[in-house]
């Protein structure tokens, strides 16, 4: 398959990246560099570009790297901290030659969360990945070396998850239901990108402008292979590249204090099914965890297939744990904020942290990175005789793998080499998630770009 | 005529001012008091309602006076400063109960104002208003009282001028100016309410979030007669209150380092003249001041009927004070951050200050507050007859007297008690002048609750 | 009478004053300069000069005027803002050609005060100094114009009077004291100049610093008068000048939530003479008002001197009024800790505003400006026939006068001219206020240079 | 021996730490209890007392533990974050029952240095600490973690090593050099503790304030051996505990933008040795590195014998790296700052960091942790037939031994149990190195308490 991509209009210059990387040692700085072998050059360049190619409206991560090909990024080490020289960089970072601040604060970020996996994760394997103990405790030093961790706030965190590829009717919901929190001093934290991870943003900003809320919080956290597809708009404020999905959806919730889900397509399901999978878990049982679904009134069918399809697969007592709420974004705002003040005297009674939900237990199954190869793919077990929390954990991997398949990088080069995944799954189930891809498909929620759908995935 | 005013939502509260407001006398107290013969507790009850008002969407003042009609305020002593007790306020300017701390600000610049006014500019006559350069100094007064005038910046703001009462598709347009002006580190400056007073602030608001700007500036300049029908949005974070429109419009050129003018009405036809009878006087001729008129591609038909009324009446001259540039938002910023760096440097050739431009030369003819009577507006001089900046002065006062007999409450009632203002003119000028006041109403750009518009003028 | 004056080293340079001055109207600056008629040139010159030279170990305002003959500063109108250029300024307001900000920024509110004082309080009489009303508030507009009243913060301040020319034990006393005032988040009022006035906060200084209160207070309050003879420590932070001593005193006890008295001479005797009378006053006999006289352990014969002489003068009754403590700097800074804490629940209990003692009642014979001309002072009336707090008046009088023949430009041209000043007083108190001002004498109270002093006054 | 301790008031509290330190994991909060097994609760208890007892006039860290034998701290995890159970604490801690802030902020810095040093350090042995290159890296890791690395800042930091047991005169000296330094924006760094390590940062203190340098930098420098007999007084505002000494006179030599040495005893005599043993390395040739030897007039024959001594040990060229100025504090600091500014232009054209000085070698000589056993120290070759900055190496040994018999637990300890230690030297060596070390004694510059010196070495 080749590409057909347009030359875009480029830019080289050398820029000081500005916020939260602190100073780096004189061998993180080589290890930064095309001619060391740690691998992190090409990590850099491409979270790099994603960074920087934010305005551009696609969600192709190859069809960007493509397009960018001879773009490169070098560190440089001056008196004064760390300068970036970048060459045939996306003209659309800059205004009149100038670099959008918060791209540069972006660019910053992404260099800090790569010397500081590499090193403290990687590496060194200071923490044991195998167990659920040491991933946790990665996740939270991740999260601390990126400044995420606030003691002094009260919790105000509001994860929105939902689709990148939606209708302006639901964009424009979105920035409604943003509006609506941040005129209740909550603040906004999502997978970057556009659609409903941009939509609440926005909508908070206005309302943070109006209550004067200067440290107002855009927190966008993405990973390496998703960041090139969902770009994180310059207004997020806190970026933070976790180093895989798995690790990037532990962060959301213990981190956030409360989740809306605005209507999506697969990715979104997959974070409703990771985030189902734990609340069942035993040990969760009194944890409480704020989660609405909602929507504008029109996609009040769209909830309730998904709400159907939660109910058959993991049983009618899952419904205890969300609430759907469509075309009303001041009760969505109002209810969170009351929720939130909850999990605030909760934590105050049980001397929890505000900033890291150490309490909520995740399972390893939803830990351990799941690699979407075909094989993995048609080994998953798709059926309903296992523990509901088992079936959780694979219908999340299955989603997982589409995603993948759809937009990152590793996963189109596998279906284009190696045509669709398959996924196996009981009779009903089958046909039930059938239904519920093909809504995605009708509904324009697989991609961006707007084209006919090719599925990278059959169902058997 | 009677109103048929809806009975609306009230609360009742007491909060503390924030912002500007500095410390009170126990004397400006008093003054402020329901009890004070000074009149300034009208006065205050009025402003502090207009701005309470801000999110309802009519621009009738006296409509807005009726359907709060019990509304108070009430301004108490207390150990840490001053705090306002307010009863039956408009609900909407809290969020749960809590006022929107935007609104607790303006509330805090509506006092601030009323008492500089009164005590300085109106009670004891520090400043003589019968000559320029009293009127000049009060203006100056005002101003750096309210903290507007800010010595460590650089030249930055830019002055917007346009209806309030547009069409979505402009709507949309003066927020993508502001979005490019605001990426350009570019402040705003608009007379506050809806329309093309507010889009540009919420559209460099985005942009200044990308850029990090913290301290970026959205200044109202409004005036008692106008802020219940213009009330500010929120976003507003510096809001001054002058006493008439010839101040408030005085102010605007002084602060500005450059206008945009986009499609309006009356009121935006008002500053064109005002702005454009002061360029053409002779001692302003090396003087550089941007303006620029612009909109979406739809409005370049306006721009010329505009230009057209301009160069007949001003003579063809006038056309090097001005740019029209349609359906571009980008070429706009950029010429108006050029345009602005030439400031920069023009002041500090001359050591001129930044903040106030005390070159510009504004004759008196353009100072002397006028009041729209009935007897005064048929008493204008509307003929060529006269130098250009005299028929300049003269139409400016017969827009301003339209505008007063739209949507101010004094104007309004003079309307209801004796009809139409009569407004003679030499013919071929009356005819120009009718069909572009007849363009404004077929456009819809008179008053904004759109039902059928009845002029409040007759030309003769 | 020749003054032998050094010739002193010189530096001429153009700075920027920093701080709370804010931008200035053309009138303003037109009026500061030397070809203005205003007088307000040389009022500026001698309080500039007065700051410039606050190194200097004098307190002899002619002799400071003498030395520096030919020092000159203007005032220049610039793009961002004021700039003072300055011609022969004493050298050691600048550390290798620099000017210390501290310095700086006293000059910044020298030309705000007397911006402010002559436009507000002067020229234009608004307020009618005439009254105890009037004069009241108008040293309210001066305090606010001058920042000084902060609505947000609880009270915390403490005024320390007492000797400029003390002993080197003494001075470490006070900043002992300073310095246990400051550990308890207490900050520092003070007359500016050396001794009493620079020590506590000295020691403040150093306390806040290991408390980390950044937003430490050292409030200087002076006069013009004696502004050359007292210069401001750059350790202050905030300086006003009030128009004259009978002001000054005003603005400390309305602005102070406690005062201490350590050892001094005729001026700290004024002071406490001050400060009793109006608490004498029957308005004010449920006003809490923490006083407290302290020196180190050796001064407890100096402040029984004191005692003694205040109860024959004002009766038994005074010494309710204040407390004696000496060698005891943190039992002073804990009692002083506590009445401040009283004070504000008294103001919270009175809903009284925390920034300024509105409650206090400050009779018009404390009001009343004095000028020490040799027939004011032989009129004054010293003796016990007249009501109490009449007596404190003119005793205060008669300290003042002295205090502006020992250090005043007016006063001592006052002696050179005319002798000393003549008092008359009945016998016995005569022989009581002989044995004070001898031992202040003999103590080396009255001046700093050490020489001989010859007194400025005859009692008879 | 037994110690004759006073039994000390003391006080039970929980506290917020303030500060740098950020929120901890729970591992490192369990790895800081009293039930861990890491080691990291006593080292926090002996370093925490250190801080606490900030007041007490002694160096004898055995003394300070036994006085206070029952002194507890624990660790509490809660809702914002960490909080400090301290049970009996030293009293001098607090003010009124509330612990100075300045002390809240350094238990901070000490958890922070013992959580990251423990994990990063010691027990992941992520650096490797047996090269000059991984022990480099170590202690620029240390030194970020503990925010001291500063990349916006230009060359500012002046380290000033010198005795704790100084005159009056010499400190009253000390506090005049650091006055000067601090009027030309400079900052100071010390080793913590009282004498010149205080003096200096007093100084600065008072001329910050009056240049209002509000962020004047008072860096301390200690290690957990030393802490306790040199605590970090309440003005230092960034502490850092480094490993051991070794690790801790890199830093300063890293950090520092130039040095200045006061009178000191064997303590100093060490950190010259250091120094000036880096410094002859041929790499460091043509690195330019200010450091001058300063003291009262006085003190010239002090400096005369140290210089004698220096060039006896280490030869004629060793005096290029010094500058012994007395009696002179302005030239001292005017010098000072002229050096840095040349070293800020060194920097900038070698594009070196401002904030570390990579391009410095250091020798393995000068970074191998010496352990001052009795065994080590016999064995120290103290002759001139070996390379100058060999014998540099072993005399700076030589001297770190004796401190640490001297004041340190471990020394202190080793002494009690064997008797003094033991140092060949050659002939003229020894009898240069005796009457060094005799003059320490003499002037009372081996320890605090004034009592008899009983020397901890024997010289053979």
């Amino acid at each position: 398959m080749t590409y057909n991509v347009q030359p875009r209009e480029t830019l080289s210059s050398t820029i000081s990246p500005e916020g939260s990387l602190e100073v780096l040692s004189q061998h993180e700085v080589h290890r930064l560099q095309r001619t060391s072998k740690s691998g992190q050059h090409e990590l850099l360049r491409c979270c790099a570009l994603a960074v920087l190619n934010c305005g551009s409206p696609t969600d192709d991560s190859l069809a960007i790297l493509e397009a960018y090909k001879d773009f490169d990024i070098e560190v440089l080490q001056q008196d004064r901290g760390i300068r970036l020289k970048l060459t045939n960089a996306p003209a659309e970072a800059f205004v009149d030659g100038r670099m959008i601040r918060g791209i540069r604060e972006h660019l910053s970020s992404v260099i800090r969360d790569i010397v500081y996996i590499y090193n403290e994760i990687q590496h060194h394997n200071r923490f044991d990945l195998s167990t659920a103990e040491g991933t946790t405790n990665a996740v939270f030093h991740i999260l601390r070396k990126a400044g995420t961790l606030k003691p002094g706030r009260d919790p105000s965190l509001v994860v929105c998850w939902g689709g990148h590829s939606i209708s302006r009717e639901e964009y424009e919901y979105t920035k409604d239901v943003g509006y609506h929190l941040g005129l209740r001093d909550l603040d906004i934290c999502t997978g970057c990108g556009p659609g409903a991870m941009k939509g609440p943003m926005k909508g908070a900003n206005v309302a943070h402008a109006k209550q004067r809320r200067h440290e107002g919080r855009y927190l966008g956290i993405s990973e390496p292979g998703i960041i090139a597809a969902e770009a994180p708009n310059p207004i997020v404020n806190e970026l933070v590249v976790m180093p895989d999905i798995e690790k990037r959806l532990e962060a959301f919730v213990r981190l956030g204090h409360g989740i809306i889900v605005f209507p999506g397509g697969v990715g979104t399901a997959e974070e409703i099914l990771y985030l189902l999978g734990i609340l069942l878990h035993p040990s969760n049982q009194d944890m409480p965890f704020p989660l609405i679904l909602t929507g504008p009134a029109d996609s009040a069918a769209y909830f309730e297939k998904i709400d159907e399809f939660l109910v058959y697969t993991l049983g009618e007592d899952v419904r205890r744990f969300y609430t759907i709420i469509t075309g009303d974004p001041v009760t969505v705002a109002r209810q969170m904020r009351q929720s939130v003040d909850e999990i605030t005297e909760f934590r105050r009674t049980h001397q929890d942290a505000f900033y890291y939900n150490w309490r909520l237990t995740i399972a390893r199954d939803f830990q351990a990175p799941f690699e979407a190869t075909h094989e993995a793919m048609r080994a998953l077990a798709l059926h309903r005789q296992q523990p509901t929390h088992e079936l959780a954990a694979n219908l999340r991997r299955a989603f997982s793998g589409i995603v993948s398949g759809n937009v990152k990088e590793q996963g189109i080069r596998a279906i284009e080499a190696h045509g669709p995944f398959v996924l196996n799954a009981e009779p009903e189930l089958m046909q039930r998630l059938d239904m519920l891809l093909s809504s995605f498909v009708d509904q324009g929620r697989m991609k961006l770009d707007g084209q006919a759908y090719t599925p990278c995935y059959v169902l058997t």
